[in-house]
């Protein structure tokens, strides 16, 4: 599997894997949206801009259908601005 | 690094690898996206979604900024846009 398809299935798995935990599969909740943080996000940059205890202000921003839940859709929205704040910080630590 | 930062990780390399072949680094000009899929697509269904051949209504897609050249974020609406076909694969491929 090529490097883009390997970034995209492990996207697809992690998604699967925390919203399986409770609830609506295929739907994260703010407490399994929580947990991804929590776990997954070890940069102390990324922490901060992406605070696991401000969990409930990222859900309102990526939660579009307004059901309190993150669908797959939102959760790329999600990796979007992950990632977006990732490429910036790669930047400025070259500058 | 945990599996989210590898996976975002890996997607700002691939943008950096291909933008950086020609031209203005830090976009992706048409032959760099073409180049990009050519390489990164091996699934059928996503090379038939994703048509090297079709680069430029890709492109036109994801261009909002009307430069015809993909910056970061407009390359992030591709990732999510190949996410999601790949995550509609899989739901097809279990029923």
């Amino acid at each position: 599997m090529s490097k883009l398809e390997t970034a995209v299935s492990s996207l697809v798995e992690l998604f699967k894997e925390y919203s399986g935990k409770e609830g609506k599969k295929g739907q994260l909740s703010s407490a399994e949206l929580k947990e991804m943080l929590e776990k997954e996000l070890s940069s102390p940059e990324l922490k901060e801009k992406f605070n696991p205890e401000e969990v409930d202000t990222l859900l309102k921003d990526l939660d579009k259908g307004k059901d309190n839940l993150i669908n797959f859709r939102e959760f790329c929205r999600f990796v979007t601005l992950l990632a977006r704040a990732y490429y910036k910080m790669e930047k400025e630590a070259k500058k």
